[in-house]
């Protein structure tokens, strides 16, 4: 299962491609950030990030894109661009078959850290230790679209709908916090878990 | 002058189009309603539409789009969607190397009826009068599709850039009563003017 996780943005788009083994197993497979000119046209920004997602997605071909959700109540100023590229993703991804599925912000972080109220440096470090990373994947955009692979792939492996659409309203903290025990078993984790 | 006006939704997407004449002269080419179902998937929503736009633009081959700008302040529950599918619209415009412009539901008010706080039936009326078409184009979202189309081939017409980007924060009273009371003398208008 290869499953592509897109942070999309118009300035940056961060795109982290993993390989779901069988349980919790993920496997690091390639990160980049995207990114369009500030200056240029909207149509033109648009279309130089969607050119490049519909190049990745012929050439990757996955199984699965984990596309983060956004809300127009978060982030006024650049929540219309990323509903924007968003869309565009979306289109190219139907075009090709390949289902999308999206989750909020809280609910990557609540998968991967164990609690939807993680921060941005706590996101890194957990999937810099899941993937096994050298380094800490840099920028935010882009461990932030690995956490999303990462999500994705757990949610396949635990045989959820590859085509997922709708967040549940309050996900159970069970199974995070199962993930999070998980996760901490695997990589060693020396500091404490979260909120003590 | 072939223009395109889109008025972007998913539940209804108004498409317009017009060609531009001499001058102030508008004329009436096509108006359709797209739709997508309400309970489908979000990706096949958009694909859907954005086939449909496709088809449209490979077809049409028009000379510019005029499509409505959205703000993240106005209709919380339906922007996102609105940016999505306005995102496709420009990837897919850029694509083809025809340009978009943009206008807000008050500039095209503006210019079509002679004020931007028109209602949905005064621009219904001006635009079935300005295109001489035998009825009102319904519903509101196909009439607005060619209210934009028309406002954008009166900005070509005065010399306007094809590929406006930026709405004038404020635009002058002025040009737009001079539309109106150009409409006005063209359609033979019985009623008062705007505001008395």
């Amino acid at each position: 299962m290869r499953i592509i996780g897109i942070d999309p943005g118009l300035t940056r788009c961060g795109i982290g491609i993993v390989t779901a083994g069988a349980g919790r197993r993920v496997e690091f497979q390639h990160v980049e950030v995207l990114g369009s000119p500030a200056g240029a046209p909207l149509p033109a920004r648009l279309h130089q990030l969607g050119s490049s997602i519909r190049r990745l997605l012929d050439g990757e071909r996955p199984d699965g894109i984990a596309l983060e959700r956004v809300f127009a109540q978060q982030n006024v100023a650049s929540v219309m661009g990323v509903a924007q590229i968003s869309g565009v993703v979306m289109y190219l991804a139907e075009e090709r078959g390949i289902p999308v599925a999206m989750y909020t912000p809280n609910e990557v972080k609540s998968q991967v850290t164990g609690y939807g109220s993680a921060d941005k440096a706590q996101v890194t470090t957990m999937v810099t230790r899941l993937l096994g990373l050298a380094a800490p994947p840099k920028p935010a955009d882009a461990a932030d679209a690995l956490a999303l692979a990462i999500t994705h792939a757990w949610h396949l492996g635990r045989g959820g709908s590859a085509d997922r659409q709708r967040a549940a309203a309050a996900p159970g903290e069970t199974p995070a916090q199962r993930a999070w025990r998980e996760a901490e078993a695997k990589v060693g984790r020396r500091r404490s878990g979260p909120r003590g």
